[in-house]
């Protein structure tokens, strides 16, 4: 059998969707592509799918056959993975490609904001987490998840913003316009109609409360002011902890990032850099830097 | 027909349990009882089911024959009627008595608190939530749930001082003895370990933590007392919202009225007074003062 050309595919796969890149050996893009849901915690079975469907897709880009996918090898970084169970059932899976390597959403996003060198990253989108790389070990802050965790991020800005909004509304806090704006967002009037409807609801449906609390502060409400404060003050203790005691590369990313950033403390909005490249650019450069060193 | 006997039965149902009891028109109590689960907003069919059950057992306390129960003028409070859906749901039950009243746990607990006479209550147990009646009208405030809401409630303990460990546990805030309890209790060494165990858990499952942090509290423990402070402040407001403008009789019921009360502000403290009837006994009086005042 002649010698089959090699192909990279990195796989960022999180709950909304699953993107794939796929490159080959001297490092040309030949194709990129997004498929459905890939959290393995929440899903194996579909998360595998998308996985799947993702990387096909790059490689019919490519003009490549269907059967090629034996020939990849892919990086993939996966929401869910931080917890152990779900890890270990991705990494038994009895994958199609010729070699596969799982790590967490964070990871392949912090190689990919540092294009593939040391560094760390603070995600605050629906959840917030963080990562610091060095030397191929990676160190996990947050991300404990929407009930327990996640300060900073969108869903925890919307929920404490619920409860801030509660409280002024039973008259055992002063108001303000950010209760009046979740009132009229819900379409409620009283106290009780809120919580009929905000209760059981679960991360994604408190983020959608971020953009009107970031809204009242451009107008310095006080109760919003405070929220994001506090959301902050947490984001630049977990960016401290990062960098404790050793120098490096820093970045903010997800879709808060932008809104959040003006709210840290100087001494680390300072050390913020902007990421170089996307997640799933990450997981490419973590499946090469593997088959590099497996073949040296 | 010949005018047949009036029973008075009074129904206490929540998550738990649905507590009966049945009194003749010359108030001798005849029987009391207990069934399951009877909060209808969890389950309506079952709630119905255990309000049924429940006035069954207490004629057949009194020997009494089961075809009674039409002869019944229940007076019936429920967990989850606060609800207006749930409510609706309730009152148009083909119900097998008599006459029927519904109204919410928290009312016919504030009615026996003060035997039949105007007055307000707190609970603070698994959730949290108050109500003031006075002149036949309840106002209620907090009791909101446990996502957006219940601050001061044994779950909302629970929660906070599971965030704080958390946050200690990845270095981001000073630990305390507390942070060792709460691994010992779950029998982790890690933050991802007790947020695997502990993420998607609900109200019960937090509550567990609650004796864990009085028992800091009182080995002076710092996070422990934070996180009582700020869960007594919050029902101390309560308190004074309830009591705005209006004298009346104040009693702070549920699993932990007896070690929060110590944390309350003064000024509420003294204002407190021991429950006088059970919810049960409350939601008989209810009944009989509906029956008192429809035949005068």
């Amino acid at each position: 059998m002649s010698q089959q050309a090699q192909y990279y595919i990195g796989i960022d796969g999180g709950g909304t969707k699953c993107k794939a890149l796929l490159k080959d050996s001297c490092g040309h893009i030949l194709g990129e592509a997004i498929a459905g849901s890939a959290n393995p915690a929440s899903n194996l079975e579909l998360a595998k799918e998308s996985i799947v469907e993702a990387a096909q897709l790059t490689l019919q880009q490519a003009n490549l056959p269907r059967s090629t996918i034996k020939s990849l090898h892919a990086g993939i970084g996966l929401a869910g993975v931080n917890l152990p169970k779900t890890r270990l059932k991705m990494e038994h899976w009895s994958h199609p490609f010729a070699s596969m390597l799982i790590t967490t959403d964070l990871h392949i996003a912090c190689l990919g904001a540092h294009n593939g060198a040391d560094g760390a990253i603070i995600i605050s989108g629906t959840g917030s987490s963080a990562v610091a790389v060095k030397n191929n070990q990676h160190f996990e802050i947050g991300g404990h998840g929407f009930t327990a965790g996640d300060k900073g991020s969108g869903a925890w800005i919307g929920l404490t913003a619920v409860r801030a909004s509660l409280e002024a509304m039973d008259g055992l806090a002063p108001t303000s316009n950010l209760v009046d704006s979740i009132k009229d967002y819900l379409k409620c009037s009283t106290a009780i109609e809120v919580a009929e409807i905000v209760n059981g609801c679960g991360a994604t449906f408190y983020a959608g409360f971020a953009p009107l609390v970031f809204e009242a502060v451009r107008q310095q409400d006080p109760i919003a002011l405070d929220i994001v404060l506090n959301g902050a003050d947490y984001l630049s203790r977990i960016a401290r902890r990062l960098l404790s005691n050793q120098s490096m590369r820093l970045s903010l990313i997800g879709g808060l990032a932008s809104q959040i950033t003006p709210w840290l403390d100087d001494d680390v909005k300072e050390q913020l850099s902007p990421p170089l490249c996307s997640p799933d650019f990450g997981a490419v450069l973590l499946i090469e830097q593997q088959q590099l060193l497996s073949v040296s």
